[in-house]
């Protein structure tokens, strides 16, 4: 009998499972694909969304795939369509339409939404938030038009900082507000994140450890209250991280983790009344992954988290034992010509697990020290005290970040030392590589003095 | 008592000795070292030689440090100093001068110089090799004057294409001749091999799978016979590969090995007459190291692979025992625009040993697809085919190779295989990578199909 799936979501975590789905699929094993998502284009590149607004392309470069793209691999692919419930126990999901959706197996990709603060003023007209294409489109059409003066980001992460930079860009006077008292704090110490402080404050202010009061305006937007200060502004972006879309989850009875995520077992399985269910999965954005350093749940909201977890729904919705191994979520992003890395633990993080670090940090260059075009390059790696072990990384520089990111996932899933990185070959060409590498320089930084130099 | 501690040679071995010892020295423990060169330069990076030819920076730019640096450390920096015997039975060197030098240590780092193929004519004006300061310097003043109008260069070798662009970027015409039927061969399988052909192919002739019979002319240089034929020119690089200085050690009653380098074991110490010596050290591009991957010796003369043998070296100097795992030779090179990469081993290598491999060949993108910068890259990875183990990659694009190249290194010591290699996370951010990298994309061809999308 055809399996018939229904993947709830379009969005990365979702078109993943699809494209594994149909890129393996034989004419034996081929199932009844029903994909669902409330949005009307195929598939939206959210990520991309940042340089549409630099002006590096046009957004509708985002959209990937159209939805004829999977229609004519013959998958149901139904856009502007609501699932308001899903029945358990009955098998089925319910539409908005009223339609009963029936399924073998169920795939629960609703990934994540801006988190809105609880302030006064999040609805006025000129206030956005940047995940969505329409949220793009709109926004774009404001830089574009008469455009605005000033721009406040609330919000000094990622997404917050390439908006900035967007914005800047664009000639708005940008201030960013941060409540915590540096950038980037989910992946930066504050040491590293000083590094990136200084590279933007030219083109961006910076209002560090203070929380905005209240959006105000009669109607549109015209100033932002941090602390006592109001700052006069005519557009306000709202980049407070992400929050899982879970309410369908949780109306269908199934367990939400303490980070707000839905609960999943190693095989992504669900769970509804104490045990995992065989046929319902979720990743992505919605729900809490086990961070492999500490062992505890996590968000893990990146398009990267949901590849890996796509691979082992899709196996296991084939009926294979793959199992999800726990995430180190490396990231990497270009913010204003700067590129900034990191993967594993922060020092806060570790400390809120109750885990002490060993911290190097070194800052050497990219390339042979006569080569013309090297550039500099900050590196810190956090080690394990007891075991010695690379918990956690951070690189900030012009180029050459997101490889060595991806090196050090590996080297912290290998389970390497300070003495393992020194001790390994690296290739070396004076002009695309330095002999002794950064990596090198910081893990002997942060290595006790022993008998190997 | 005060260790004396001698190493003969001031290439990139003997200083990463030195400058380790220096490094970690305490008052306690500080010994009297004393360094002997032939050169008459303090250090001087030979791998930056063909970016000083194509007009990248001066040559003097490469004398990264002169004598009085360490001189001014306490060392003994003798300079244009030849070693004519070493006595291991009286611990002592003896020099050109007559004096006797004696040691409690020894670090026999001499190093390599160009192989001069033996055929009529090498000795002619307007032939050149390119390894120390002077050959650069010799070239420099050839190409900076009235100037050649035509070059071949005897070699498809790494130092050979670099200086082939090199002449052709000054305005020679010229043309590549390499015995093999494809480049690199030494890093690369030929499919791999006919990228880097076609990227040079409209500025470099090549002449492959063609050996030179004999250098003509009368006093200088006027033509190379290749097969047949007479390629007229004014100018000849011989860049056919490095042979180990070894004849000290021969001399002095050392083992050679087959590939003609000194033989050490796992602490790098040298034998004699059947057995390891406890204070004669060998290290870098003069001995025969073990490939990590098909355990046979080999030469792995790079500049990478002695700074990791120097660490070991100091080690043991210092009493520790640290031992030399072996290389696997990790290599990266800038060649015209295109960047080239290598580790592990090539099909004819692993086949020369007599080990299968299974290939995984993939082309794709450096970034996202819609991100106007990206890059085309193609990656080559070699897996066996009994343990599905990662033992060799090989990697060109214009940009991200080294760095890949690292990550690949530690792969193949961590026994990754094709699954561990699709199952890992990596960053992603669609202006610096693509969601599946390449490196996944060739192991997803290499690997039999099975239930892991």
């Amino acid at each position: 009998m055809t399996q018939r799936i229904v993947i709830i979501g379009g969005g990365a975590a979702g078109i993943d499972v699809l494209e594994f789905l149909l890129r393996e699929q034989t004419e034996r094993e081929k199932a009844e694909i029903t994909l669902i998502k409330r949005e009307q284009e195929g598939f939206f590149s959210s990520c991309g969304l940042p340089f549409a607004l630099q002006g590096r392309y046009e957004l509708n470069e985002l959209v990937l795939f159209e939805p004829e793209f999977y229609r004519e691999k013959g998958v149901d692919f139904k856009t502007g369509t609501e699932v308001t419930g899903i029945n358990v126990p009955g098998n089925f999901v319910q539409l908005a339409t009223g339609e009963e959706f029936p399924y073998d197996a169920l795939v629960i990709a609703t990934g994540s939404r801006p988190f809105l603060p609880q302030i006064p003023g999040t609805t006025l007209e000129g206030v956005f938030t940047l995940w969505s294409r329409a949220d793009g489109e709109r926004l774009k059409a404001v830089l574009d038009g008469e455009g605005p003066k000033n721009a406040v980001v609330i919000g000094g992460g990622m997404i917050g900082l390439q908006a900035a930079v967007a914005f800047a860009r664009n000639g708005l006077k940008t201030t960013v507000v941060e409540c915590c008292p540096s950038l980037l704090p989910a992946i930066l110490d504050p040491d590293m994140a000083s590094v990136v402080h200084k590279w933007l404050r030219n083109d961006v202010t910076f209002q560090l450890g203070r929380s905005v009061r209240a959006i105000e305006g009669a109607g549109h937007v015209v100033s932002v209250s941090v602390n006592e200060e109001a700052i006069a502004t005519d557009l306000v972006l709202i980049a407070a991280g992400m929050r899982p879309n879970v309410e369908l989850a949780r109306e269908a009875g199934l367990a939400i983790g303490a980070c707000g995520g839905i609960v999943v077992d190693q095989s992504l399985r669900v769970k509804r009344a104490g045990s995992y269910l065989n046929n319902v999965y979720a990743l992505g954005d919605c729900i809490e992954a086990i961070d492999a350093v500490t062992k505890r749940s996590r968000l893990s909201q990146l398009a990267s988290t949901a590849l890996i977890q796509a691979r082992v729904v899709t196996s296991n919705l084939r009926g294979g034992t793959a199992t999800y191994e726990g995430c180190l979520s490396p990231t990497v992003a270009a913010i204003g010509g700067l590129q900034v890395g990191s993967v594993g633990v922060t020092t806060a993080y570790a400390r809120s697990c109750e885990m002490n670090v060993t911290a190097g940090t070194a800052i050497t260059y990219t390339k042979a020290r006569f080569f013309p075009t090297r550039k500099l390059i900050v590196a810190k790696l956090l080690f394990d005290p007891d075991t010695e072990k690379l918990i956690g990384t951070q690189l900030v520089s012009e180029e050459g970040i997101a490889e060595r990111i991806n090196e050090l996932t590996l080297a912290i899933k290998a389970g390497a030392t300070a003495t393992d990185l020194i001790m390994r070959e690296r290739c070396f060409e004076p002009s695309l590589t330095m002999v002794e590498d950064v990596i090198v320089d910081a893990a002997m930084k942060a290595r006790k003095r022993d008998t190997t130099p």
